[in-house]
């Protein structure tokens, strides 16, 4: 069986992406839906949905228009994501309620909703069904995901586990559901389904947890990027919960200190929060619990019934998504 | 051939609505959802669909999930339209995004977007495709004719056809596509379809344009509705636009002058355009044009290759609709 590398699969999305033609009456609305689509990212989550469906032998360019749906979804999620967090950038890039406004940023997302579900109507009509559920499901979790985190902004007692499902509703399900759609795509059992989307939300989980420590420890001129903007942002981290876990007496004091309210020098406050992780090794708890979900998530693929070989790329890709210094 | 009555339709409605479970989990998400619900309305466009479906025979109960799916819509479309247009009160009671905020209001009717695409689940598989089709494009439609009434806010030179498309779109395509998929679930032929939504078109516009006229010759103390609102937040409707068109002189410089700006003292700026609406016989002009959407709806409904006599209800609703005093 001929797998696909992931450059193939990535570009033949670009490819499909770019050949979409995109109403544009009224152009308020439909420029900033092209913007946004323009500017980019990995395309990590279609591009996984293509792997998906090319691991059973299912042909990809059938699993496209989801690809397309979810790509859609996952950029109408930004614009709104934008407009609650206020962030002026996204991918070093104005993002579109600070380069239009904010109803402009509202209206445009809702109509990236219909747009995703018109690439719905082009699947197959004996799968279009379970394709459906998963996407509506994992876009009802996306959401509540979202209002987690809210939630958490203005919450004293955020736990651990309640952190780690609010990253798995708000992160995880996504990579889970793209790759759970395009297995069903291809056709594989239901056994093979679950397998791959728990190895989508355990790669997920460790991604996002990845972020959130080079938020803190990565390389500080990555472009877009602020360095430490989480601790500034006083956004309770799994690194945050953890120290505060585990820190006692006048650390914790100061740790509470520093996330509760704006500082005027920032500096001064991620250095200070920086030492406090230093001091209860947060990285390398991160680091491991990153390993664990990785594991995890490895295992899941392996235990997938097909030919070991074809499993390479997902193994690539994976890797890399955790494995990466930015 | 037996047709229900308008109020069992409604009925039967609200039945399935208060019987659905939805989630709770977050709560912050979830109650709104159910507040916005429970706060009513007529629910005409899902009592269409329904009465749509009976007309030609078919099983309302079938028709039921589209019905479901096209109030959840439609009540999105307010919640993200009372953000944008700033509104407080919405049929008499605050509205989500004052009685919460409004992250709480952009993500609520996020999540009501999957929520309507789930009902839609439940369709039979022989008729899914074609009514997600009608249900996606008519979703988009609405989102077009919000943004066309944003620009108009801004905009100098709103012409008569530029108003009446933007209402087309943003009130009639929704009426349209409700009896359109109700006539999809009923299995009738493309020809009744297209009669069928065409009939909802244009008791579509001739609803929003008794709206407008209302607004400023309606009842004073309909709950909830403040009277020449229209006025006062100098939306340039119908009523505007036809006076606009016909004054001269000193009457269109006041006029321009009236709706350029916020006025301290708004009773004395209602007094003043109401003289010069009726100067200009605006409100016989608006009825007139009423009138001519009116009969022209009834002219689609007649020509409808079925039994005159099951039109009945669907005739008594288009008459309410147009003849209603508030």
């Amino acid at each position: 069986m001929k797998i696909h590398s992931v450059s193939y699969l990535q570009e033949a999305f670009n490819k499909a992406l770019e050949d979409e033609k995109i109403d544009n009456k009224p152009p308020e609305l439909y420029d900033p839906i092209k913007y946004i689509l323009s500017i980019g990212g990995k395309r990590i989550r279609p591009t996984m949905l293509l792997m998906a469906c090319d691991l059973f032998g299912g042909d990809f360019r059938e699993a496209m228009p989801a690809a397309l749906a979810i790509e859609m979804f996952h950029n109408f999620t930004l614009v709104h994501d934008d407009i609650m967090d206020q962030a002026p950038l996204r991918r070093g890039k104005e993002t579109v309620y600070k380069k239009w406004n904010t109803n402009i940023a509202i209206l445009t997302g809702d109509t990236m909703m219909p747009l995703a579900y018109d690439f719905i109507l082009y699947i197959n009509d004996s799968k279009l069904k379970d394709v459906l559920k998963v996407f509506n499901q994992t876009a009802k979790e996306v959401c509540e995901g979202q209002q987690f985190d809210l939630n958490f902004e203005t919450s004293e007692n955020v736990t651990i586990p309640q952190y780690l499902e609010m990253i798995r509703l708000k992160t995880s399900v996504l990579i889970g559901g793209s790759l759970k759609i395009g297995g069903i795509i291809a056709g594989t059992s239901e056994g093979n389904l679950n397998k791959l989307y728990l190895f989508g939300i355990n790669i997920g989980l460790a991604f996002q947890l990845k972020d959130d420590l080079l938020d803190v420890y990565g390389n500080e001129d990555v472009f877009g990027k602020q360095n430490s903007g989480d601790i500034v942002a006083n956004k309770k981290t799994y690194l945050y919960l953890k120290a505060f876990e585990l820190a006692r007496g006048n650390d914790r004091k100061m740790l509470k200190h520093y996330f509760d309210k704006e500082f005027a020098d920032n500096l001064e406050k991620i250095k200070a929060v920086r030492k406090i992780y230093d001091k209860f090794k947060i990285y390398q708890h991160t680091e491991s619990l990153i390993s664990f979900y990785y594991e995890k998530a490895m295992k899941y693929l392996e235990s997938i019934d097909v030919d070991q070989d074809a499993k390479q790329e997902l193994r690539s890709v994976a890797k890399g998504l955790v494995h990466r210094d930015q």
